[in-house]
């Protein structure tokens, strides 16, 4: 019973690792699409995401199965819960990567971001480029150390994201309604990918100690994991 | 044993039952603030948050627990694991909500919203306020029937968010930049709020039917569930 449990185990955290890769992957190539206007890399982007959601779906049904049939305790079935959990975060992932490539995809031969705040979206994809990665590393190694990173860093992306937003609130910024549409959204989109990293990292602490961070006193859980 | 299991499991569906009306709570108040500038309201929304945010994470717990010592199968597993997953769909709503509430406090005693889109906005807001009552409904009665009209009515939802877009895009349109920001952003959240209604709804039906809708073919399921 022990033995079939590992290996099915084994089997749904290798589906989670390919969807970590699929997400890191999207994000890449969101931010490419949009530095770039790389349409064919846009459009790969978002063909992609069909994957994804279908890997999060089978990994929540897999889950689900070795809750009916193996009845995992203790540290088993802290990886299956936070399994489930980070399948949802990481489809959220890819769905917040397909809008950024959708809206590279739309401006296209063009850029959506105006000349003047492409610095400050390229510093963002910067960041989310090498949060991606360790995504992938900290999965595969549950290193807490990684996840610890990433939900230490994340206040870097909102600065940068609360100066594109202020770059929009000037009413002497010569831009068109569309490019601001564009300039709050994507912002969003790009902060929200940091969020969900940080509620990943979490959920890998979780599993590795048992601790919840997100529990923490003084920690303000709900914010904008939304 | 099954009396235990029966006991616990209908504590967690009290709390959830709980969040779903503290969600509506927050949904109705949300509105009221944006339609009313009442900053009072506004700030028990926000206050509110935290509530909504701590049941969820006990709702999840006290899922772990059952799973761990109840070994639950079939129709009951199906209810503990769409119990997290809708904790975790109604905690976002409450963020969600919250974000338009702190909209309305910031520019009281103004509305956010330029006037001749009120209109439009309050049409969401009527939308929801009729949504958020029928989550209630049917989630405490296990009604499908009510499941499906929130997932076939979000449509008119999206319209109304469009409406907004459209407003927004034209340059002959005499607001602020800090109008278009938010207009796109409440916008955007209160789409969101019935896109997680319609997530909610489709975990309602899996509990009653062990039928996901999300896996119909030729559903688009990762669409903007993020």
């Amino acid at each position: 019973m022990r033995v079939i449990f590992n290996e099915e185990l084994k089997a749904v955290a290798d589906d989670l690792d390919r969807m970590a890769r699929n997400v890191r992957d999207a994000i890449h190539g969101a931010g490419e699409a949009l530095r770039n206007q790389d349409i064919e890399v846009a459009q790969s982007v978002i063909d992609g995401d069909v994957e994804t959601d279908k890997l999060a779906g089978s990994i929540v049904d897999q889950c689900v199965r070795l809750l009916a049939r193996q009845n995992p305790v203790a540290i088993d079935l802290r990886v299956v819960v936070a399994t489930m959990r980070l399948s949802i975060t990481f489809e959220r992932m890819g769905d917040l990567a397909r809008h950024i490539a959708q809206a590279a995809r739309r401006t296209y031969p063009n850029s959506p971001i105006p000349a003047d705040a492409q610095d400050t979206f390229n510093a963002m994809q910067d960041f989310l480029d090498v949060t991606a990665d360790r995504l992938v590393t900290m999965l595969a190694d549950r290193d807490v150390a990684t996840a610890e990173s990433i939900i230490r860093e994340d206040d870097k992306l909102d600065e940068l994201h609360l100066k594109t937003m202020r770059m929009a609130q000037s009413d002497d910024w010569q831009v068109t309604h569309q490019q601001i549409m564009d300039v709050v959204l994507i912002g969003r989109f790009m902060e929200r990918l940091g969020d969900h990293a940080v509620s990943a990292s979490r959920r890998v602490i979780y599993i590795v100690s048992g601790f919840d961070p997100a529990k923490e006193p003084g920690r303000d859980e709900g914010t904008d994991i939304d």
